[in-house]
């Protein structure tokens, strides 16, 4: 990989329990990174598809809090996501759950580790778990790595101009 | 087993997934079962083991609630519980996170449901999973039956003072 390249994320499914887990880097520092996740305008400039825009309703990342927003495309409602925020600890860790309106029973368990790397740099981890496997292939199937890798590319951008702003 | 003993919940470790099933029968109809799970002053009458109190601090049964309650042994504070509500379906389904301060890093996901039973009985369903097979050998081992069969004999009793009032 050459530095100009687009990191790809690393999408794992365990063998053993049914888990997939998401490990990324970004060349940004962690509280940045955190930032990101948790302030409305900034998440709504990169997470998701680049087709797909937000409107957010609710993003309230805390313990205790939650989160409601509409996937759109061109303008017209296409599903509406939704989670409550289990814990938070700042700079280091989001628990929370994730469903939509649109598959009542589908819910995962959604865990993001921010680990600090040398150089200013940021290593996010997710960890999701649902019910059983077959609730996993269809996760896997949904074309969910279009949306994370766009969406991270995203947050590249997104993070360069936080950086910028701060320098 | 004989109508006067009280019933034992059924509590099965899959070996497939990380999950716990939990399933108890109550004689009692459904909007009352509900009830006694989304009032606290129902909940503390008859949650966990019967040497455990609680004191509720949140009881906010909605989507995009949560909940938060210490633990206590006479008198005294022993752990602290908390969870965010992902959804309700009034009468039918609650999908919640549970964790504790003690152990920041042990979550697990957990859905209640309440299916209507002939003769105005109700059968509750709970389903946990977990991230690993390793926590949820912690979670069996840390005498959560003691703490689910003294509990369901105790919402028998609340469920029958409830039926009263109403008769």
């Amino acid at each position: 990989m050459t530095t100009h390249t687009t990191p790809e994320t690393l999408i794992e499914a365990d063998p053993d329990v049914p888990t997939v887990r998401m490990v990324r880097e970004f060349d940004a520092p962690r509280e940045l990174v955190f930032r990101a996740h948790v302030e409305p305008d900034l998440v709504k400039q990169w997470m998701g598809p680049d087709s797909i825009g937000m409107d957010i309703d609710v993003w309230d990342i805390r313990t205790g809090g939650g989160y409601r927003y509409t996937a759109t495309r061109e303008g017209e409602a296409v599903a509406h996501f939704y989670g409550a925020v289990h814990r938070v600890d700042e700079n280091e860790k989001i628990v929370q759950t994730f469903g939509f309106e649109e598959m009542p029973d589908a819910v995962s368990l959604d865990t993001l580790v921010f680990v600090e790397l040398p150089g200013g740099r940021t290593r996010l981890e997710a960890l999701s778990v649902v019910y059983d496997f077959e609730s996993r292939a269809g996760m896997l199937a949904s074309g969910m790595e279009v949306g994370v890798n766009e969406g991270y590319a995203a947050l590249d951008r997104v993070l360069a101009g936080l950086a910028e702003e701060r320098a």
